[in-house]
């Protein structure tokens, strides 16, 4: 990874906003620009310097892991210990902060360490976020991971149709996809995998619990991995038995509405229209109440990210973007079905991360 | 779960606080008042009504997880239409608003929401927090949980011991872990899991990686489950092949540091002293400069809750609370050790509730 080069590239966002330093405390943020990966650290920033604030449980892990900025080990509060170097920077007369990022009390704590004289202007709250728009679109060694992560979570997908009968409990299902992620070399899950068979499939964030899988009935499965930080996110819906055309029919509404979003990806289209172009599929099959959220989001270090594919959202997509294109239809107390890809946004159009089947599997 | 006795004590606290409302938003705090587990939600509590804020993902969810809180699906943000709602209650002059738990940026946003007149003074910053310290202190039904938890901590202890053995790659130590855990009822893991052998025992955090196990040498196991939300978190040192008289007799000593650290929980001791009762023993073994965090912290619904078990910390056990007790050792280059426990605080003393061996295990 690249991080003098991020570095750089914040240090221009950060002269146009008039600041001559950031306090970067958002852990994904930090990991970004220096490569850090501990569960406590503040990173600053001004034009000269980068420099990362952890305590002593991190002596060793920032000393392997952080080239980019200089590392200081700290007995206290590291973000306290990072805005006060800031102030102390020869020509640094404000500091942005990231309001998403900072709580009200760390604000007001941050303001209490500072000397009298700087108390009231030296933090300066962003009116935009600095380090996430770099994030939104990624670089070719994050691409590489994603793809990376993507196809792990494709071969998880390949592994399970083989595993998944009915009368399994859905944690079984679960605990396996989890076991063999981990043994395909993924640091952890990105997200609480989602196994949802039969009537429970009608609950969008169906967690996996002891319900059995059924003789008949729809399964849905929504998991991913994180690899080297990076996250994966794929959904795909597969049936036990054999479905009744009406189900079938439900299936490939998802299915068609699905694909007419990943093929509205593209570079320079604003997220509402591809929004539009799976929801569109979904109300002229008469479903548009059945699809209760939103069409996609961004994904990378974390699995949530902008931009966010929802109605009316009026932001472009741009080349090297990473979003999940997910629609689902949800019917209390008969079935759900949800289908899910990652698509990287290219010069050209969108380039699909998650290449397992989509059409109906019958189990 | 007793969630109407919750808000009756939580509703005790809004009163002593000359509040009317209160908004909870840290998920955490409202999954202990009401029972949602979703991941988007927002809980107003005024001195007669409590009501729950989701959207549309969790109609089915909400509804059946919550009966101690009205439920309402909205299409935005939840927690703007919590504090709308809190602004429009009769006799509701002021809705506390908890700082930790609050950014900066979601501060702006709801007072943006408000009526004009009510943005300056309607949100209240609280002191202190309200839904917290209820948390700290479990009850019954809270404690049979975290027991079981931590049970199933011991056994995968035992399980993974009949596992492990020189030239396995630490994750694959971590995927067989997670993958018992899973079928033994886990929800997930409550932290990601430290596996870590040889030299790299020396980081506290050690996350387990493609190293491979040694033939000789210390390894760290920290892990926890997550069980109907309820976190449990153990470490052992275990030394594969026949150790050195030094290392037997640094074991020893976090052995003992660990031990006086148990011995020392009780209802009304200080937080600094059963730090103390740890530290000391290391300290007087010469080892104090390799003991680099505090002894432990509280546990329960998150995996780091208060109290902080460190130095000078005046905050005073009372029974219910659960706390960790893991002293340890960081030589880098060397070898490093710790061994946790959590212990429940009551009324005569401390319960262990990880009765799993401490004595050097030679594998």
């Amino acid at each position: 990874m690249d991080y003098l080069r991020r570095i750089g590239l914040l240090r221009r966002r950060l002269t146009k906003a008039g600041l001559q330093g950031l306090l970067v405390t958002h852990l994904p943020d930090l990991r970004y620009l220096c490569g850090f990966t501990g569960s406590s650290a503040a990173l600053a920033v001004t034009r000269r310097a980068a420099r990362l604030f952890t305590d002593g449980r991190y002596t060793a892990q920032a000393a392997e892991e952080v080239a980019a900025a200089q590392v200081q080990i700290v007995p206290g509060s590291p973000s306290v210990a990072a805005v006060q170097w800031l102030a102390a920077q020869p020509g640094v007369e404000f500091a942005g902060i990231d309001p998403a990022w900072t709580s009200v009390a760390d604000l007001a704590r941050w303001r209490d360490a500072l000397p009298a004289r700087l108390r009231r202007r030296f933090l300066s709250i962003l009116a935009a976020p600095l380090v996430e728009p770099l994030r939104w679109v990624k670089d070719e060694d994050e691409l590489a991971l994603m793809i990376e992560a993507a196809l792990v979570g494709c071969k998880l997908f390949d592994h399970i149709l083989g595993f998944i009968r009915p009368g399994l409990q859905e944690f079984e299902v679960a605990a396996e996809l989890e076991h063999q992620a981990r043994l395909l070399g993924a640091e952890g899950m990105s997200f609480e995998t989602i196994v949802a068979s039969g009537v429970r499939s009608a609950l969008p964030h169906g967690k996996a619990t002891s319900a059995r899988l059924p003789r008949r009935g729809f399964l849905t499965l929504d998991f991913g991995v994180i690899l080297k930080g990076y996250c994966s996110d794929m959904t795909r819906t597969v049936y036990l038995g054999k479905p009744k055309s009406g189900e079938r029919n439900a299936y490939q509404a998802v299915l068609e509405a699905q694909e007419a979003g990943v093929a509205a990806v593209g570079s320079g289209v604003s997220c509402g229209d591809v929004d539009e172009a799976a929801r569109g599929v979904l109300r002229r099959a008469g479903l548009a109440e059945a699809f209760t959220h939103s069409t996609g989001h961004g994904v990378g270090l974390e699995i949530h990210e902008l931009p966010r594919i929802g109605a009316e959202q009026t932001t472009t997509l741009l080349p090297g973007m990473v979003v999940t294109i997910e629609p689902g239809i949800y019917l209390a107390g008969q079935f759900g079905i949800r289908i899910e890809d990652m698509v990287a946004v290219t010069r050209t159009g969108g380039q699909v991360l998650t290449p397992a089947p989509k059409a109906l599997i019958e189990l």
